[in-house]
């Protein structure tokens, strides 16, 4: 499945998330008229274009496992919610300018409604799995979030550690993103009633799919295009942070190169772009880019073996989805 | 029951609730060590000799309505987690210097653990209500959690609004904290298999409790002595904050004395200690403390009485614990 072909088929999904979403705001809205700034931060944060991958692999995993109803938007959802307090929190904590191209909410509204709005995010999201999803998925969803908090004090104790291992590096990934993709995966099968296997099989597809996907924009910072991103290249290197690109470089490069890269990354903030261009020739002598490509694909080669396990489907159109999913992630340029 | 016979009494009650607190951060820990700033923000947040208002009122609920057991501990905590997290949110908000008369966490550790420890406690609380309370319980905590978010945002709204009402006040402190309290008195009685007229006074009586409390608060921070509150009093009329005495003394008020209280309000910055004598004394002529504390007299006796629907509790000590405490919500000096 090409991507033009996949995302014509995951479009009319996409809208139906965002209705739900709509429809639950105004649900709650009804019952009780929110405060006009919380509104305004929320409509802001959630209408935004965004691509709802976490909503829409919790849909397909339950469709997959047979339950093709209408029944787990309103649960799907709650993981979109989860992904939009944590990113509020963290334009908080980064003290961000943009977010998706756009002023960030916190530039937009400060910072007091923008910690508020994640909090009744978080709240809303705990109540839709808890009585959605059962007990079994807010264990699961409440153990993520635990992790996503784990992961970015990793990732700060990690930030001036300039001798860090590719063990630290998917601890934090694992922590901020594979973990909870892997679990939305995994609510969407107990959702759709699948068996302990099928659970497995989902929760390694989506763990596997989360890893890919931060290693592919890992790849991106340092080899997009900026016209196709959106973003300016190098941005990791600029601010010290160890992907695994330049973890891979300066474990492989001999002393003088180990010195010179540790070097530059210790200087960036003085000769920006030159000092990028070395780093990049450095790391791809040293195969670290190749190395986290091939990896990815790796990664994603079991993702959709993984799913070999649900060769007799009934949708298959469902599975079709998935398996062109994650081949998308690790081919995107943006 | 005197307050030294109420306190004696309770504090074996708190001595168990920091050790099922203790119990439960321990389990998290073994199963997988949490980051060492994670682990000092929620050591200094959760173990600074707080009186665990909320896991006590839980507790006694669940011992009113016949559950004496200890398996209440681990969903009582739960509340006290909610309660220190949405402290550690605010303190962020308002940049606190200091909590409990100690360095405040943020102060201590910064922005980001101080969020991101909220954000754990937050997910914590969630899944302890949701795996020991069930749905009801979880329902009704995410909403109160959304209520004090929306509570926040209320009095974010009022800030800067000198013509608020009665209600708009009731508004504020009913979504921050008497909303919470009633909960936590309602989920007891729902753990210990209540039926829903006991459930319904346990809730009447939580948040008349609440209010109540709020209220005094009100009153000490114009009345208190110092030696005794631990706080310079005035801070409410010094940052304009409306509270329940100011907002009845200038409802009462002719129209010379409204504009000079106003305007004392208003010019509060210049001359503080002058100007708050005036004031206090202005407010007492219009009888703003005398309509508080009756009013909040009137909230206890109404909690009290609820509790009568108790009178065959097999209980009595626990009925007179709740009775003490209510009473002593609206007598205590700090």
């Amino acid at each position: 499945m090409d991507k033009i072909d996949l995302f014509a088929r995951l479009g009319p999904e996409i809208a139906t998330v965002d209705q739900a979403m709509h429809r639950d705001m105004h649900g709650l809205a009804r019952k009780k008229p929110l405060p006009d700034t919380l509104q305004k931060v929320l409509e802001h944060a959630l209408f935004n274009g965004g691509k709802r991958i976490r909503p829409l692999l919790c849909i397909l995993a339950a469709r997959l496992c047979g339950h093709p109803g209408k029944e787990v938007y309103p649960l799907a959802i709650a993981f979109e919610y989860l992904h939009v307090a944590t990113l509020l929190h963290d334009d908080v904590i980064d003290n961000a300018e943009t977010r998706r191209g756009r002023p960030s909410a916190n530039k937009l509204f400060g910072l007091t409604p923008v910690i508020l709005a994640g909090d009744f995010l978080h709240a809303r999201c705990m109540f839709l799995v808890g009585t959605l999803g059962g007990r079994r998925c807010l264990d699961l969803i409440c153990g993520v979030t635990e992790a996503m908090v784990a992961g970015e004090f990793l990732q700060l104790a990690n930030a001036q550690n300039f001798n860090q291992s590719e063990k630290d590096y998917f601890a934090v990934i694992d922590g901020k993103t594979a973990l909870f993709i892997g679990a939305v995966c995994e609510t969407g099968g107990i959702f759709g009633g699948a068996s302990a296997m099928e659970i497995t099989a989902l929760k390694t597809y989506g763990a596997n799919l989360g890893k890919a996907f931060q290693m592919q924009d890992d790849l991106l910072d340092y080899l997009g295009d900026p016209a196709k991103t959106g973003k300016t290249g190098g941005n990791d290197f600029c601010e010290g942070k160890m992907t695994l690109p330049l973890l891979h470089a300066l474990d492989k490069a001999g002393r003088t190169e180990y010195d010179f890269l540790l070097g530059l990354l210790k200087g960036m903030k003085n000769e920006r772009v030159a000092n990028l261009e070395e780093a990049r020739e450095i790391i791809r002598k040293n195969s670290g880019f190749e190395y986290t490509r091939n990896l990815a694909e790796k990664l994603i080669n079991d993702a959709v073996a993984s799913l070999s396990f649900f060769a007799a489907a009934r949708d298959k159109a469902v599975l079709e989805i998935l398996v062109g999913l994650a081949r998308y992630v690790v081919t995107r340029e943006k």
